[in-house]
């Protein structure tokens, strides 16, 4: 089981995002540099996190990306579906049809007990997920990060936020 | 997020041995039919079930597979260990430490507050698969399963599992 490496990417920009002031936004490319990351490759991730409704994508010169909601209102979850999809992780084939008996369908009207096995677990992976906010992961590092990482990190945010200008277009 | 179909094979199989009498063996290629799977993609699973100590593999014309334990001491998660391999799903690649700003070592000592959580999930997860046992499982199948499958599997287990005789090799 792995999950793709683009949800560490994906957690540490909307954390990063988090710190941008209100109505300012941050350019993609200012993101990928945050994490040595490639802006092509992270423009993909940052699509999919606009298209679950987790960031905001302000197109125009002053653009970039924002949270669309508030940071208590984001899972770690939310991130990883977001990214990985909502499908679980075990993929029931029921392969306990395909043996040389063949029945009729009426024979596997329940559930097959191994998914069910699995898919309890995966709600309880999926329930840990949900327990931890955008804002807890921010407020922990807040409080223990090391102090010259939360001053680089500060440094970085002010410099390239974006304040969005008064008249500027309106944010798809 | 996504567990390989060797999971689901892998399950169906260690509970199929369960059902094999004490000191049979059932062949690998039997296994394949029951699940209407390739033996040769079945063998693969097998051989990483057989190396974790869930399986034992007898060899010779009377060899086959059959569980190394009893099967209320294998759990869910001793097989999707074997199979996935003991890695967590959220593997962090430290990306933090890739930006702009290149501090020491020093500064990374604690470990990153996003990996932390991601790990925190995975145990919730990991302890739900070790809840459940491969006995819990097969006594699920046995009490409410479908009675044509039930007859079915049993007719099956009869029909290819294979007594181990008096003075035939040692087992590997």
């Amino acid at each position: 089981m792995k999950l793709g490496e683009g949800v560490e990417a994906a957690i540490h920009c909307v954390a990063t995002l988090s710190s941008v002031e209100a109505n300012s936004t941050m350019p993609g490319a200012a993101l990928a540099e945050a994490f040595g990351l490639s802006p092509s490759y992270l423009l993909k991730h940052l699509n999919m996190l606009s298209a679950a409704g987790i960031l905001e994508s302000v197109p125009g010169p002053s653009g970039g990306y924002r949270l669309a909601k508030a940071a208590d209102s984001i899972t770690l979850l939310d991130v990883v579906l977001a990214i990985e999809g909502r499908q679980p992780a075990f993929r029931c084939g029921e392969i306990r049809r395909n043996g040389p008996v063949k029945l009729d369908g009426s024979a596997y009207v329940k559930p097959c007990g191994i998914n069910a096995a699995m898919l309890k677990a995966e709600r309880a992976y999926r329930a840990a997920l949900a327990e931890t906010r955008l804002s807890d992961i921010v407020a922990t590092f807040n409080r223990e990060g090391d102090p010259r990482s939360l001053a680089a990190s500060c440094a970085f945010v002010e410099r390239h936020q974006r304040p969005r200008k008064p008249g500027s277009p309106k944010q798809i």
